[in-house]
């Protein structure tokens, strides 16, 4: 495999970054997941706004360059892959002195992709059943101490809560998503991923002005609801409301639509708005990529 | 300058970690800084032990290699540096799949120095004045989402409270340390340092069981106060507290003490605590290192 460093396709073997860039030293970089099917970058727009926003918030916003999709197209080409997950990282880079930030940025950018299956119509999910979640006692990270929809090197607390599914597994169970919620208690995301339910009432997310990060995978769920007449309700949950639901399911870039088994050992299970969204979400990428 | 990356000592523009690496990816690492006087790291033990308890919070205490202090001993003897400032930064390396750690690691150990002038009774600061300190928006994370004791490579926190001062900067002023507060509001310490001040009452600093990180220099200044009969008095304060003392200083490793000028523009200014407790951590460092 080959990644994009700095500008240049090198070894997977010889990507590397300085001990000093800012990435490694602090987690001090944006970044973003995305899924390329038939060699095009899903909602590439959406992702490349975020990291744009990222790295504003983190005050490196002008030193983002410019031709980012041209390193992605060259990684996905240079290694001759059509469907695969692309990470793609920018960071403050090296600077002087500690951990005060220099306005100067000469930043360092990374594209790291591997294998995935085929997705849209045709294709298969990336993951090999429905997910069973884990309510874990690590809260997300509150809003006021690094805003939420930042997406940055700053993972462990998304680490931790996945740390404790590790802990309290058997040999016959071990969850597969950490279920975060907000200092206050409210149910806000999955260490990587967004939560959807299904009530009687409809379909329903935590809103997006709770401590989350609202994913591309989120949005783009929620316009095809939207476009079926299915609206999405977004308020404020407990882990009772998800546990009592009729279906539940996460998303992410790399999962797409992956229903919900368990919720705390609780049978939550798919049902027919969870198949719906993922029929609709495959004829998107269909008519999108392939 | 040569940097000690997994076992070798490399030229610095040569030492690199992988961008698989989760240090890099994540900042899924532990680290310390640390001083070393007449070639001898001050505190060894103390940072020592903590780098494990942050490892073992994060779940790879086990993979923690012995013979840390030969590897910080080889950089600085490889630099022919005596005064210097030392950063060891353990992490959970590379690993297959994406963000649920495995428990098999390889850690990366990565040992970066530079130098600093002489400490002890005839040496002098590395700061060129006392500092001003501003309270900032940016709170500290909390304790449940990420423990607070824990030295890691996630520090954006801190270096968005530092960007508050950026912003706030003017041509004539800009204050050199962010003082945070907790989410209830309540001073926790500086984005790398804990603070002290001084009232009628005698020496007081926020406890431990708040969120923020007891520093090795705290607590050595805690025991020297002690030493002196002057014992700290732990607690819980608001910022007012902080502007209305008669003496402040802040501490981390590097700074070893440092008076606080202003807080919030506030004048609170040095005394004889500070200088005192300034003159006897210079005599433990001369006795213990010269």
């Amino acid at each position: 495999m080959q990644y994009h460093v700095n500008g240049d396709l090198v070894p997977a073997s010889e990507a590397t970054v300085s001990v000093r860039d800012r990435g490694f030293q602090y987690g001090d970089a944006a970044f973003e997941t995305i899924r390329a099917y038939g060699g095009v970058p899903f909602e590439w727009t959406a992702h490349r706004e975020r990291l744009q926003r990222t790295a504003e918030t983190l005050g490196f916003g002008h030193a983002v360059p410019d031709g980012l999709r041209d390193r992605v197209d060259e990684t996905l080409a240079a290694n001759d892959l059509d469907d695969a997950y692309v990470k793609l990282s920018v960071t403050r880079g090296v600077q002087p002195g500690t951990l005060t930030p220099d306005e100067t940025v000469d930043p360092s950018v990374v594209v790291v992709v591997d294998e995935l299956p085929r997705g849209g119509t045709e294709g298969r999910s990336v993951w090999d059943g429905p997910a069973d979640v884990q309510t874990v006692k690590t809260r997300r990270v509150p809003d006021a101490a690094l805003p939420a929809d930042a997406k940055t090197h700053n993972y462990l607390n998304g680490i931790l809560a996945r740390l404790e599914l590790r802990r309290a597994a058997t040999d016959r169970f071990r969850a597969d998503e950490a279920l975060l919620r907000d200092t206050e208690g409210r149910v806000v995301e999955g260490a990587t991923s967004n939560l959807f339910f299904v009530t009687e009432a409809g379909l329903r997310t935590p809103a997006s002005d709770l401590d989350l990060l609202p994913g591309v995978t989120r949005s783009v769920v929620m316009d095809l609801a939207e476009s079926e007449d299915f609206p999405v309700e977004t308020g404020t949950y407990t882990v009772d409301d998800v546990r009592e639901a009729d279906e539940a399911f996460l998303t992410n870039s790399t999962w797409e639509i992956r229903p919900v088994a368990t919720v705390d050992g609780i049978d939550v299970g798919t049902g027919p708005m969870t198949k719906l969204l993922q029929r609709l979400y495959d004829e998107r990428v269909e008519s999108e990529c392939y």
